[in-house]
């Protein structure tokens, strides 16, 4: 046995992390993680089939520079978004209207990494760092990390980003996903530019496009006016790479150089060289998980239609997942009875949202199962 | 251009960081960077060639699991060190005195971020984390990170660690590379012991074995009296893994359990699906990896020879790397030298060893290049 007293005092004060759950006693229908149920492209495949291991023995290109390079086409090609429209729709999307470069990518093993070197290079000082009060969970944990103060504000009656309390409460620098989790609404790209014209343009605003592919708007055009804009993406979800892990930013340049620093000051486990490789393959087939998330979005719809026609409040969901509730239940119970069918969702022991559950949206097939579980409520 | 008081006070404070060299003007034969000339186990080929990327859109076990199991076998195996022996020398090699559970495995995206866990969970308080004064280059910078005071304790004239001012310090731990970085010297498990013994056991003694493959002893046999010993190791050296990242750490099942917890609270990037099955396959072909450690140190021995044998002071290496000095020569000079033939080593501008150079050992047909250059000095 050994003494608690022995560890750090950082280590003494962690408050006990629960994991999350993974049961085993069945097989069960994920919808817990915001997972894509869809496989990665052929070119990955194809690329992984391929791969000689004989270059393993030397280190990474810690730059990830080839990388790099693969992003900013694909950005380049598809206007910030993958293609999830019909080819109808088509002639509706608009280009960028500037080039975005590979010096204004970086890229980080997640992009959870990817926030830890943004909160330990632009936020810091006596004013608080402001986030919406329900958004992505690990930001408060990155500010403790940081000894960053944080000042969470209220989201509005319907869920959305009280964007004037955002603006207005004295901060360090503003971090939100959009669209938001749990809550799966987005601001608009013009909301988007309101609330940027409004901050102090001396800090820096972080904008979260984990689901951003999944019907929102970027913030990209935007980078060409707001220097002090800071954009993050993740593969774990449109480009359905969770099990690797690969994320990246997109911002100014001398904004990315500060990341690089950071990085290079303190970390030497830059992407793995085959990730570097499986996400240039990724890159090359916007095609693809164009459709996967046109598939998701039409499967999310479809959905929504059912919830709705079955008495459930239901968010106008931009992302891959619903937040929803049924009047009479409470959000654990929702769960509990959807878990005895062989189906895992989300519920938050949280006061605004205790009531609703956060189901991610899965294959039709596995929609099927779990509309099947709700009629049974 | 962004002001650079825009960026967090953190940021504004580390030094410009010089990133190692790689320079593209014509190919060099790198011997700087001490990675393995061999590839990795063919298996480690077949797995990959084999590898299915459909459940790539699922995030990763956390835990690695299956692959910590496979360390756990392959270290019980092989007693703690890959077979490097010949097969007539092969009955002098002994077991471990007990099994490794995969319980006392921790797995990380390389050593250094299995380091950066340790730092955080093991050293904290006024009395300062002492290393040797020269030792691997990462633990003043994690300190530095974590606001651990440091105290650096010289070398011995021979460049050995010295023992008595390590454990006569006081401390809040001990931290070191055994066999040491850049001196290529190794304590034995005998001097280990002894050095455990003189430490306080409720601080902890991390002992980096990143080269330990390479013809030194290992302190595993000692976990099972020392429950503050903690051992690191790294997949990327006499595993040929270097351009994935994986490392881990040996030691008592509850030390791990704080790695564990230190992980999951503020890190959401486990190693990923691909690599965990990767690290599977390289821990079940000890044999490929055992022969690629014998050859290189037979070209080590070798080239130590050569070196004795053309007026060089080298050290007794244990390591796939020889510090190495030449009378009348600056280590800048001896590396330029061998710049200019086409061949990349290291030099260090350290008081102590600004007159060497280290040498990464790689094939016997680069070390042959490598000896020309150093010939026509």
């Amino acid at each position: 046995m050994i003494a608690l007293a022995m560890f750090s005092e950082r280590l003494q004060q962690l408050k006990p992390y629960v994991p999350g759950e993974q049961p085993t006693d069945r097989p069960y229908i994920k919808l817990n993680a915001n997972e894509s149920p869809y496989s990665p492209s052929p070119r990955v495949q194809e690329t992984v089939a391929n791969f000689s291991v004989s270059s393993l023995n030397v280190y990474p290109d810690p730059d990830s520079t080839e990388l790099k390079k693969s992003i900013a086409s694909l950005l380049n090609a598809c206007g910030g978004l993958l293609p999830n429209y019909t080819s109808t729709e088509k002639n509706t999307i608009q280009g960028l209207p500037f080039e975005i470069s590979d010096k204004m990518i970086f890229c980080g093993n997640g992009s959870d990494e990817v926030l830890s070197f943004i909160f330990y290079a632009l936020f810091s000082g006596k004013d608080p760092l402001v986030i919406p009060e329900y958004t992505y969970s690990f930001y408060p944990v990155y500010a403790g990390y940081y000894n960053i103060p944080l000042k969470k504000i209220p989201l509005k009656a319907d869920f959305s980003l009280d964007v004037d309390a955002l603006v207005n409460e004295k901060s360090c620098g503003l971090i939100f996903a959009n669209p938001n989790a749990p809550t799966a609404l987005a601001l608009s790209c013009g909301e988007l530019e309101d609330l940027l014209n409004r901050y102090p343009k001396d800090r820096f605003v972080v904008v979260d496009e984990a689901y951003v592919d999944f019907g929102a708007e970027t913030a990209i055009p935007l980078l060409e006016k707001f220097s002090n804009l800071v954009i993050v993406r993740t593969f774990s979800k449109s480009m359905s790479f969770a099990g690797m892990r690969l994320g990246y930013a997109i911002a100014n340049e001398e904004v990315i150089n500060a990341f690089t620093t950071v990085k290079n000051s303190f970390n030497h486990f830059p992407v793995d060289a085959l990730c570097q490789k499986l996400g240039i393959a990724a890159c090359s087939d916007p095609a693809w998980y164009g459709n996967c998330c046109r598939s998701i979005i039409k499967t999310r719809d479809d959905f929504v239609l059912f919830l709705q026609q079955n008495g459930w409040i239901v968010s106008a969901s931009k992302t891959n997942f619903v937040l929803a509730a049924k009047k009479g239940f409470s959000g654990k119970a929702l769960y509990e009875h959807i878990k005895k069918e062989g189906i895992l969702v989300r519920h938050f022991d949280m006061p605004l949202i205790s009531d609703y559950i956060r189901i991610s949206i899965g294959t039709d097939a596995q929609m099927e199962e779990l509309k099947k579980a709700l009629l049974s409520l």
